[in-house]
């Protein structure tokens, strides 16, 4: 961390400042210039609340050399982790492929999806219970019944089952649930995230639709410090100022994730374009660009989804995706 | 709501799709051109999911006319809400002015804070107990310490206390706080959103960092379909390209959400800039463009602020910021 | 600036770089930790192009501490820069109020607004002769005979008149203009800044739809680095990610570019939102917030008007906001 | 086009707007509802100015259905158009690849990045003589004579040219250059696309950086409506609030703008994130997803590079990165 004084601040005010800093345990190196003096700040500064730095009446700016997220930073842990649900292996040469519709609607509808989707080479069922609607007048999901729909495809099926969770009060009705998700709009729900690091389940933790990579990693740093290691980083379209597409994936978080962290990362080219003939070029992006996995929603009937119908791909048209994905898989290296 | 027909779509499919439509109670009109095909939906359209209409075989493109808002629309109630917290409104000629710390850090700081404020004008006193913060490793807030701290500034000084919800499970602890805050963070927890609704309390519903005039009509829709219809909006800025100031106070959404919705908006302009010199000309532009108040951050004593000290200002500071506010108030016909 | 180095440069790669910043004419001094190194630069660092340093191999990460702009900088000039126009000056106490059609259509038209505006309180006159339109079938502006209409309106009137100029070719056509401006898209046509600051003509340099506050002041920094001091900035709306306003009016860029340049400020309220109606609070808005004075659309008849009639006051619309505004700017002790 | 109209507007404004409208050689179909009236506009309104509907009295809103450009709209050209230079064709089977140095330097330098990017694979050379840089105080380009070096490298290598113009005065010093280059900055420079629109050469047309899709098809546009339809277009990272990268890559481009265009579309991996070891990850995903082709900085010595040196590859790296991409390119059925 890099404090730079406001000019013409005495000896003593920087003599009460270098104590202050030192405080955090950390070692303050001075360079005096003839205009500007600059505190370098040497050791663990993961520690240091920026902003009470910068409220210190001597400190013109502060700017941060280290990351502020530790148990999520790859400089600490250089080696890929794997998240394991059951058999499977997030993270690993074999690609995650999680599909299946928005929400869950009935037992028909879930058991015929999972079959489908498992058909054409998917790992995972996704389908929504408690579903985080723009109005209240939208289908909110079938709650505990929706989880029991999800149950019984996952015994039909031996799919592992991937769904959100809204509220911590909802916790215990997830006992069995295999991957949690923490959607888009609760990234930055920070009681949520505290409950969930308390568990060993997978979370699958998704961007918010308008927070940086370090948020995002600050955010599974909160369920990481609570004991919870098991984190999945989900891509899922951020917000520009484009109208076309329903938000813009951010295909360099790929890159920028796996490098900065050891955790897995996934896309969501379902939610990123909100276009189902963007679904195909985007998961070839995605996997070109090195992600771990999809997450693809998968409808049998998408005209008559009670949410995302319009994004839905039928399982005929994942069928044929899956299909063209497994030789670009091949050249990088992965399998589908 | 028009839907724009794909080209090429066959008359049997533009009646199936004209029965679908019907289905929602509406009436269909249909235009037909050489090379497009309309259809108009009349009357309620607010409970039809824009997305399911999309997701129709035959439809290209559809577009609202009508917002998807009603009980939060001011077409629908022509005249100013006035919330009422005690003796005092919010929406009304006075302006509200709501001061007080980013943090409730003890009994001393808040009441000396809140006797402060009181003194400069201030007719609330607001305090973090649940704070959201970035990083985990940051102080969390007092919590039910916190409110109880604020119950004591109350009952010194006897201005209502506003402090921000989190968490569904935390709403026992909030029973006689005056004004619930819900955070930009918690804009679209719709479940927190529900419980809301179902109390009679004041809220004061921040807008998310990037969510639009809609989505945050949507979520006091929420609020308000439950019943509760004392929402109070909150503009704090919202996230750009821009990176000198933490965020940018969109100023417009003062004449925007007063022309969209009869509730009051005050406005935030500590957390919009996140620098102290910018409060007092974005707080003079505030009350210049119409707004009904503004929530301030002051701290006795910044440097040693447990949050967002570098934000805050001093009680000496927000003396003269009042009294520098007042002969505007009166010039747009406001009182302070 | 403050120069990160990689972990584990060794000495002679450290002394290499050394040499080489020490080559811009600066006094570079270490600070070495245990895990970091760190070189702070003193002396004028705004000639470093930081790519290049950021494009050494030892360096991590380069951070700025002195702006890169210095003829715009209050740093180096503390008062605040008056633009003189003839008798009127632009940044003094008396705002400036520039008016007029988005084009220049007829003398008729000219005439008739510019003597509306003028009875209103309006100083200088705008229109477009040149018009940059993001369709190539949308009228294009009369070029050279708008200006002719321009200088006949100007000398009915007494207004100066003000126009914006698109590229270099036309430089001669615009000798007698007393304001030029450079349009949000051509803030960035470095040619054309140069070309501009060889004349001595005062230009109002518009900010560009996604351009920075240092940005802006580096394209100020062009013309006045070629000699021409007589720069106004001018905000006219930024890119955000809502829709329903054209643009969003960042009114902090009046507090912010006021305190980092002496260079005066005005607002464009008309094409910030593009919405009339929005004219008058935002236009109250700045004022409030310090700005130096107002650039808006006015036509006597809008629904006729070839370029931007939606979002243009009415001469009836513009003497009303005139009058509400002159109390306003009092109370922040300037004139109308 | 479809037009909404205000609530409570009589029968004759009706007739009055209704024959506006067909003043623009359309039909209009009126849909009259008990709270609104809507009107379809059928035929071709793609020269009809959406801004002069707004401004009718009548009018609430007014929402396109049909895109308003014409010759770059793949609806009246299915094919994929396929622009020739020499004898390479962009937009073709094979990829594209256009490599060299952010700005021509020297005759040495220029004709060994040409050597070294021609012997890796790429089939363009690109370097900058004019150079839009944010700073007056950088270096500017070597301008004729950089020109005149990349001959000379044409002339050593055989690889056509593509470069940069910034002002319509020097496009006579262009008349041999292979590829014109319109840089983002200048991708609203109309006066500029007018020009090039009455030439035959190939131009190269980069999105602005907070363009959309539309507006960077409207350039398009401009550049074809003049006659010239040899139209690339490029795709270069756009403007977001995260500040990690440059600027963020918009992969979605390549689906989208090749649905709505039959231009051809490349990628810029070097500019859209601005860090050297992401031009890999981005390149694979520009591929997968469909782009035509790449433009890639390369520099024999980035740490000396006159400008963007820190985001160049060394040839070597350039070498390896074409070894990877051509098994993928195979992958999606073309060749590298």
């Amino acid at each position: 961390m890099i404090v730079v004084l406001k000019n013409g601040v005495g000896k003593e005010q920087q003599d009460d400042l270098k104590r202050f800093l030192e405080g955090y345990g950390v070692k303050v190196s001075v360079t005096e210039g003839t205009q500007t003096t600059i505190f370098g700040l040497l050791g663990d500064t993961s520690n240091i609340d920026i902003n009470a730095v910068e409220a210190q009446d001597a400190v013109e700016t502060v700017k941060r050399v280290q990351e502020p997220y530790k148990k999520a930073n790859r400089k600490f842990h250089p080696d890929n982790t794997e998240v394991k649900v059951g058999d499977l292996v997030i993270g690993g040469k074999k690609l995650t492929v999680i599909a299946g519709p928005c929400s869950v609607e009935s037992e028909e509808q879930i058991v015929e999806i999972a079959r489908r989707v498992k058909a054409a080479g998917a790992t995972m069922l996704r389908g929504g219970a408690f579903k985080p609607r723009t109005s209240p007048y939208s289908f909110q999901g079938l709650h505990a019944e929706g989880l029991e729909l999800l149950r019984i495809a996952r015994k039909e099926t031996g799919l592992p089952i991937v769904t959100e969770i809204m509220n911590t009060e909802d916790l215990d009705l997830f006992a069995d649930v295999d991957v949690i998700q923490v959607g888009a709009r609760s990234m930055q729900n920070f009681e949520l995230l505290k409950e969930l690091g308390k568990t060993d389940k997978p979370i699958l933790l998704k961007r918010g639709l308008a927070n940086t990579y370090e948020e995002m990693l600050m955010s599974a740093e909160y369920i990481m410090a609570g004991g919870n290691e098991n984190v999945i980083l989900c891509e899922r379209g951020i917000r520009t100022y484009e109208t076309f597409t329903r938000n813009t994936l951010d295909i360099s978080a790929i890159p920028v994730l796996k490098r900065l962290s050891h955790l897995p990362v996934i896309i969501d080219p379902s939610h990123a374009a909100g276009l189902p003939w963007m679904v195909e070029p985007l998961s070839k992006a995605s996997i070109a660009a090195g992600a771990d996995g999809l997450i693809i929603e998968v409808h049998n009937n998408p005209a008559k989804a009670l949410s995302d119908g319009a994004q839905s791909l039928t399982p005929d048209q994942f069928d044929g995706i899956m299909e063209r994905l497994a030789p670009l898989a091949q050249v990088v290296d992965r399998t589908l």
